[in-house]
This record gives C-alpha cells, structure tokens and sequence, in this order.
C-alpha cells in the first residue's frame, strides 16, 4: 500500500506529541510540519524525521504529496482548515473542539459528507484502556441496562488567565471531553443538560466569564442519567475517573500511577499520587487513537470518534453554558 | 447520677436495634416497649432485659418513670408523639424522617423549643467513623475551602410497592440521610436544588409517583456544589460513599467489606462484596448514636444531630421532590 | 440448661478481655476472679458483673459451683492449674503457650483426656472472619493443593526487655500463634522446621537469649512449604497477613484498618495505619473464640483449637528455638 | 558521537525485544543479527531496520565495525561469546545466568577487567520503576536499617520438560532474577542460604532433578534477612512482588495489572488479574535495561548490574542447589 504523507499544523505540546506517535506507525510519514513560531521550534524539528518545518500552512495544504492533514492549532483555525483540506481531498485529524460556531461546524459537517473526506476527532481518552474496557462491559450488556453514569476530570493545575480568555470556557475547553466520554460510555445521546458551578480556585477567572468548578448533569435518550464533576485544580494530581451504574453492576475506573508501591511509616500508609497531567495520564491513549486513524484510512473505515461525535460533543457545550448562564435545564434538539 | 427509664414506641428492624444498643449503655434501663404487634414479639422481647411489653403507647406517655421516648414507629405517628413527650417533660430519640408536613414540623420545633427537651433525629450515618473522619478533616481545615461534595447512596434491593406507598417518595424515605450527610460534610446549610430521575428499577415504582433512580445537585450557602447520587437498587451490595474535594485535598470514603481477603483466580482476582445494607453497614453507628445521645442528656449538651437538622433535611427532600415535578431547580428558604 | 459458672484466673489485660466477653455471652456467669492484684483491681471489678473477687485462686478450683475455669496468668501457671481443674472435671480455657516443659504438657494432656474435660487454647486468630474464610477456601479446595503458605506476624512495638525475660523467647510468646496459624491454614501438620534471625530491633535483647526479628520456614507432611516472618517493631503498626498458595488459586489477607478514608493531598496519597496491636486487630475474634467455647461445652462437641492444637504449637516453638540455636533444620516427631 | 553498531546473537523471545529496544535508541544501530534458525526469522527480520541476517556468529565477531555484542543465546554459549568479545574489545549485553560453571565464569572475569570491556547482565527487574522506587527508599535511608527483604516471584505456567532439562535448574533459570533483586534491594551482600521446595506443580519434573516450588532463606552481611518463595506455575499470572521492611517503615511493590476497572457484580467484585508474563509485566523495564547499557557506553560509565553482580547472583544458585539437595543452611564465601 502506498505510503501516507501526513502534514501536521500546529507544533505545541500537542502537535509534538502526534508527530512523535505518527513516526511509529509503519507506513505514515511526516512530510511537514507548520506552525506560525517554526524558528523556535529548530531545535525540537531536527529529533523528528520529518522534511520540512514552515511557518505557512498553505505549504501542506498546497503539496499534492500530503494525503493527511493533522490540525493541532488554535480552534479558530479548525474550521477554515477542515474546509481547505475537504476541498483538496485530504483526510483530517482535528483536535477539540471543532470550533465556537455551531453553524460554522454543521456548515462543515455539510462539506466532509460531500467531499467524502474521513475526519477524526482528538478524543483520546476513548482510546484510554480501562475507559474502553468498560465501554466494552457496557456493549456486552455486562452491566445491564445503564442507570447512572460519573465522570469525575479534574486538572491538577488552573490555566493562566491568558488562555482562559481564549478557551472559549470551561465546558468548550475541558469539558468537552468529559462530554464526549459521557456519549460514548452510555452508548447513547443526551436529551437535557443542566450544569452549576462558580469561580472557586481564583475568583479572577469569573471577570473572564468562566468558572473553574462545575457540576453538570445530563438526561439520556435510553433513560439513563450522567453527572459531571470538573475543577481546574485539585492539588493531588490529574483526577480521572468514571463509573457506569447499571441493572447488573457497576464498573469503576480509579486514577493510574508511576508505581505501585506502597510505603507503611510511622505516622501514614501512602502511596503514589495519580499521573500529574494529560500528557503523563495519557500518553498509551495518544498513541492508539492516532494509530487506528491510520488504519481507518488503509481500510477505508469509518474513523472514531466522528466529526459527527465532535459536533454533539460540542452541541452540550453550548447547552451546558446557557444552563449555567440562566440557571436553568436545556434540552438538546436532535441534530 | 440517677438511672435514665426509656420507653421504646416502635419494635420493627430499628427498634430493636435501639433496644439492643441501649441496654448495653450504663445507667439506662428500657422499662417499656410499646408495639401495635405485641403479640407477636413475644419471642423477642425475652431475649431484652426490659420490663414491659405493651400494645398501647399511652403506656409509655402515662409513666412518669421513663424519661426518654425512642420513636421507632411510622412517620405518621412521629409528630403526635413528640408532641406528647414535649409535654410530658420526656426527651426524644425520634427516627427519620420527621414529618411529611413542613407545617407541623415547625409547629413541633416551636414547641419542644418552649418545653426544653432535647431530640435528636436518628441520622446513624454522623457516626460512622470513616464519615466523622471525614467532617473532622474538613473542621480541621485540612482540605482547605470545600468545592465539592459528592455522596452515592445505593441500596441492595429495592422496598416493596407497599413500603414505597407509605414512604413518602424516595427524596423523604432515602436521600432524607443524603441530605443530612450533605450539610454535616460541608458544615453549609443549601441554598438550592436540583433533581432528576426515573423509575428504571422497578417501572411500576412511577405509577406510585415514585423514582427509584436519582441524580440531585446542590448549591451552598458556603459556595460550594454538591451531587447526590440514589439507587433502590445496586446489585452487588448496599453502595455508600462520599467524597468531599477542597482546595487542599480530596477525601474519599469506599465501602466496608466483611473481609480482607483477597483471591486471585485463573480468570479473575477478586474480593468480597460491599457490606449488604444498613444494618450490617451502620451497626456500629447504631449503637454510636444511642450512646451518644445518651450522653448530651446525662450532660445535659446539645444533641446532634437536632431537631433542626432533621427539620432541614426535611425541607431539602421538599424541594427536591418539587424540583424532580417542575424540572426546574428550587430555592431553600432560610428557616 | 444450667447456667454455666465460670471463674478467671489472672486479670491482666487478656483476662479483662474475657471478662468482658463471658458477660455478652447467654447462660454463661462470671462468678470469680482471682489475681494476686486483687486489691488494685477493685475499680475495674466494679464495672463487671462478677460475684467475687480475690487474691487466691484455690477460691475458684475449690467452688463446686464453678463449672469452667479461664486460666490468664503467667505460663508457669497453666499447668498446675490445668491439672487441678482436671481434678475437679472442669473445663478449661488456657491462654498460650500451654508451658515451657514438653514432658509436663504431655502428662497433662494425658490427665485431661482421662479426666474427659474440655480445654481450649487462646489461638484467637483462628476466628478471625479473614482468616477462617481463608481457612475454609482451603477445605473447600478452591485453592487447590496448598503449595505455600505465608504469614507475616510483626508487633508494632517490642516488649520490656523485663517481659522479654519471662516471655520463653520469641518462639514461645510471639511466633506461637503464627505455628498455630500454619498448622491450621494449611489443615497439615508440620514436619521440619528452620529458623533465622536476629536482635536487630533492640541489640540488648540478645543478652537475654533472645531475638526479636525472624524468619521461619517449614516443611508440611501434605507437601506444602511454609514461611512466617516476625519482628518485634513494625513501627507502621499491627501487621497481620496471610496468604495460602495453591495450585488453583492464592488467597491474600491484608490489614485491618479502623477507617476507609483515602485522603489526596499535594505531596502524598494516604490512607489509615493499621489497627495498632491485638486489641483492635482481634476484638471480635476475642470475642468468638470464647463464645465458640461455650458452644462447645453447651452442645458436649469438640473444643478447637484443642489442647493437642496447643501441644503441637509448643512442639514447633521448641523444634524453632533448637534450629536457631544449632543453625540447622529441625525435624518434628510425630506426638 | 560515533554511531554504536550492534551485534545481536539469538533473536528468540528476548533477543527480539532487545532489537526493537535498541532501534529506539539515538546513535544506536542493529548491523546483525545471528541465529542457527535465521532461516524461519526472515519475516520477523523484514521489520527491523537491521542488515544482516546470518546463522553465523562469528560474522559479528569478525565485523571490525560492530562496537556492542548482545547475547540472547543459550546459557553453556555465553562464556565464548563474552570471552570473544572480549578479545575483539566490543562491549556486551549478556543474559542471565552467565554460566553453569563458576570457574569459567571467574575466568572470563578476570579477562573483561583485563580487556576493560564493559558487561552488563540482563537483569531487568532492576528498571522496573516499582522495585528502583523502593531501591530508592532504602538508599535515602527512608525505611531505616533494613530487617527483612521479601520476594515473591511466581511464573504463571511451568516451561516444558525440554526447556527443564536445559535450564540449568530453577535456581538458575528463575530464582537467579530473584537472587539479584534480594542483593539490589538490600544494598547488601548474602553470606548464607537454605533452600527447601518441592516438585508440586507437576511431578515429573523431579525426574529432571528439578524443582518448581521453592522457599529460600538468606542472611545478609548487613545483618538483614530475606526470603523469597518461587513456583513454576501461578494460575492467576505472573506474581512478582517484593516488600523491604526496615526499622522505619515498611515498603511493598504489588503486581501491575493492564487497566484500574473494578467491576461490582452480584456475586463478586473483581479487578484484572496481574500482567500475564514477564513480556507484558517488564516491557517498560526491558527498554530501560537497555538504554542505561548504551548510555553507560557512551558516556564511559559503570554499567549495572554488572558482570560481578551476574557472578554473584550465580554463586547464590549455586548455593541454593546445594542447600536444596543437602537440606542445610550453606555459606556464601566472599569472592
């Protein structure tokens, strides 16, 4: 099969990590990477064995070589790019959120049906094993009929105040995976959202019109109910857990850690704190999901998650924050 | 000190409970037993060391022996009873919930108030020691500001369709204990509530105006946020946990086992099931509580939890019930 | 059926216990204690509900009213009283070791067996509910053939090098419990044994012969293998496990703790210290050790664990003691 | 820096990691490969990055541009590997054990010291990030004097009675990772050793002179004691845990399991069983084995565990087997 040359936008810590996992797929290479600060990312550029580094990204939407286009820019960038890649023909890799406009993405959406493209959405923690082992007990029906889902995602540290301005907030920034989890767990879509919550960590980031604290709940079409837990810090690390109630069981998923050792002394019985970030929590999950894009595109598969799942995931953004803002349940119109 | 006279009103699962617990309190002897079954606890009432077994609670109200009332009947009788005890001079145990009147609830508040006597609602869960661990981390300060409170209350089985029509719905038969458990963890009284659910354990639980599955989120007058989350039915165990995450930390409570074994199989490693429900789970609370109720009177201290509390927890299962029929959250008024 | 009269020798800590205990226990009454100490034991007698106490144990051996005579003084003690108890065809619980003199305890054991009374050794661990339930995995043969079993034993703190004096070593007062615990984990007896260790916690306990830190294994007739770790000091507390290896599965027992908080914090993950000694880990094991012998004695059935179980302890202790000092394996004879 | 050319003779299971690992490496190639069987290697070879394929060996010792020697090959082929590499001055990575002879083994000692070539033994378990955290510890002095060093390393499934046969014994193939552990973690070397076990697992393996259980005490020159307890076959996987217990705290490493799902069912809470075998359990541990080793090179460091550590760890076997046929203690001489 013929090689896929795949051009990457965007190489922050995001965009460094999918070229790193790109080179170890058999049959992808990274022909370019562009990014608007290129002269500061030399140094990085020459442990990689891509070909190029630009500044402009029309470099790779212009190279008829790249069949592949990784976006991992800032998400005003996502649709324009989306749409230039759609009109080449190029498969896409986008990271969350699609965008802040959901006419722009459903506008999109249009526009990747007709060009046929596949375009995946960067919910990695799908492809994290013990999350997906328990979506499978759910496929199963191991667990019966769903009655409950949790998600706790917790940050271990605030972000500065900068990026929260252009987060587009709380639930487009960080919750959006935690909505997307919700979906895939339960195998189904989400009728009501109703989301509380306040400035608790720093009371600054309420004069940017965000929250660092929220609870969100959810009705699901097959009857179930979801709750969400979120801070921006808790002090003891990355806290990811979920757990699906159902008819014929419950299945939990605890924090992972470096070791697993457990030290008795004196005065306490400890052990590990939980992985300290995304990048450490995980790093496996980063690996797979760009490796089974790969493989949906040489078996011309559908790609998972979908721009579809990203637009609903999206979609209980907007609702979650008008529920904040008007204090107030809203219901989610069908798509 | 003079000996303290109980009478019990009341001999189901928890009056007898009560009576086992206080016979093993010094200086406290239960003289009475008033049960509309008498005739049928002959058996048991051999194996107590009390006096009397009668079918008439008047027995009780008439004796100016006995100087503590226990109320173990049904919630109907709850108010005439402390009523009459408030009267009579008598101190209260009385068991959850108070009433199914907000009204004379209030009415009795005002009374017992005038009268001087001590009541203590049998909230058993305070006195579980992981939780009271839990409430004394957060005095101490030790988890910093609290921002969230979490708490998952799941029974083994779910009630009869009788019981659930004489319970007075899931919000005043079940999550009363959550509520109350909510406010001692955040040492905050509620300013708001929101609720959903639905009957997915038993479907014919709805046409009796009950739920058998629920999510409630709360909001504090502390600024904290808090999630409940119910069950009438987990198949594996009476599931009681709670978490409350600060600023400093995160406490988390997991469930009792009987055993600390653990065995590793071929296809599985496993261990045992939670306790099966209250009367395993709480025992030792049982007995806790009774003892120390019995000591804020022999020192004449405030009991705790008051009638107050348990006048709270009251209005909290009010406004939950009202926000699960309107779909919308519901404001607590300051008592 | 008559109640069963039961006098107490030796109301030190343990003898308390029992006390205490007897009193839960229906159709059981203490009605002598008997302690050189009488005379400081006055307030705690008080507490009791026993007749009599007194200085002089020849009160109990000679009150015909007595039926059962607990024996907790010092080890010295036990046969001699043993003897005259058989004397006067009372049972008798005897803590452990039985003696320091394998040819006594023989004589002994061959009066009571003559004398057909009942004698139980204090071996409390045996109703641990982890234990035995590990205990009955084994007879059930859900773990197969045993091939190893496992059993760390450590104090959290070391005696008083006084107490070390009298104690018959470690062997004799400490790993006593754990060659009972092998013997009846594995359901085999013990065919040789080898010892290790040294003073490693307190140098000055080898100048009373002793040690205070060891390693123990053994060969069991069924084939098995077996290992017991000791110290004197864990300073993290109580440490109490087990494990039994088989060809079809492991069964692992962990500590006792009194909460099940796990507390998150910025620099640790910790959780609560095991229960501190004997007292917590096995309060209700004390408890169900003597109601087990009651039952025994009411139902005319076997005690367990029997005098033999005691006598076959002390033979390993003493087979234990030779192998540290020779330096070589030891084997055990056949009783 | 010159790029570093490898030779790797013996790509079975290990030999192939080893190759994958390498080619991870910055400025380190795989030239050859060596294998009597390169025949049926052909398509796992068209994966690597490596050149050449051959049956011969001595094609890499004759390579003037090969730098670095692996040795994957059977145990009775190492000691004429090293010794020739050695003479051509290329650096090795040899398996485990070195040798069944410990005066060839002493030999060819004293010819790498001669050579000044480096040697590194694959003992992998020292990478692991668990048991190096608990290494750590004791280094820091965090868990004080050390007491008791315990192992348990139990392999899921017994090898072939074939594989027996060449094995050199369990005490070579199996317990010789554990004998290196038990001196890794106690900073320490062992003076004295008793072994005892049995054929449990399947008898016929006795036939083979052979054990597949097994208890082995040690005593450290420090004045600590270990023990560590093997079998061939842990149906429930791959059992590899270790517990250093020291006069101030206590530190255990427990077994790594692929996903944190607990699953509550009606009849059993169960977790993952351990990581099947040592490919899954050690995979992290294998690449890290090996980086060190290049970095060592490169830098012109000691590498570790080192040649002397491969001698002593085989003088333990030695001893054990001693130990085990004699059913005596035997002394370790000091090298």
């Amino acid at each position: 099969m013929k090689n896929l040359n795949v051009g990457v936008v965007g190489a922050g810590r995001i965009g460094k990590i999918h070229v790193e996992n790109i080179e170890k797929i058999d049959g992808v290479t990274v022909k370019t990477v562009a990014d608007p600060y290129a002269g500061e990312l030399k140094e990085w550029f020459e442990t990689t064995k891509a070909e190029n580094l630009t500044e402009n990204h029309e470099d790779i939407l212009n190279d008829e070589d790249i069949d592949v286009l990784f976006i991992c820019s800032p998400t005003d960038t996502h649709i324009p790019l989306i749409n230039a890649a759609a009109e080449k023909g190029m498969h896409v890799f986008c990271e969350k959120p699609i965008s802040f406009s959901h006419e722009e993405t459903f506008e999109t959406y249009k526009l990747i049906n007709e060009k046929n493209i596949k375009v995946q959405i960067g919910f990695n923690r799908r492809f994290d094993r013990s999350f997906s082992k328990v979506k499978n007990l759910v496929e199963e029906n191991r667990l019966g009929d769903v009655h409950i889902v949790k998600i706790t995602s917790r940050d271990p540290e605030p972000p500065t105040l900068d990026y929260v301005e252009r987060s587009g907030g709380i639930f487009f920034d960080m919750t959006i995976h935690d909505f997307d989890m919700a979906r895939y767990l339960a195998s189904s879509d989400v009728t009501e959202i109703y989301a509380q919550g306040g400035a608790l960590v720093n009371p600054d980031i309420a004069k940017h019109n965000d929250i660092d604290t929220a609870i969100i709940t959810l009705k699901y079409e097959n009857g179930a109910h979801g709750v969400i837990d979120n801070s921006r810090e808790a002090v003891y690390g990355y806290d990811q857990r979920i757990e699906v109630f159902g008819s014929k069981g419950n299945a939990m998923v605890s924090n992972e850690t470096e070791t697993k050792v457990k030290l008795f002394e004196k005065d306490s019985v400890s052990e590990d704190n939980p992985l300290h970030f995304f990048l450490e929590r995980y790093m496996d999950a980063f690996y797979e999901e760009v490796s089974d894009f790969f493989t949906a595109i040489k078996e011309d598969k559908q790609v998972s998650p979908s721009f579809e799942d990203g637009m609903k995931a999206q979609q209980l953004a907007f609702a979650a924050k008008k529920s904040y803002e008007t204090g107030k349940p809203v219901k989610i119109d069908k798509l």
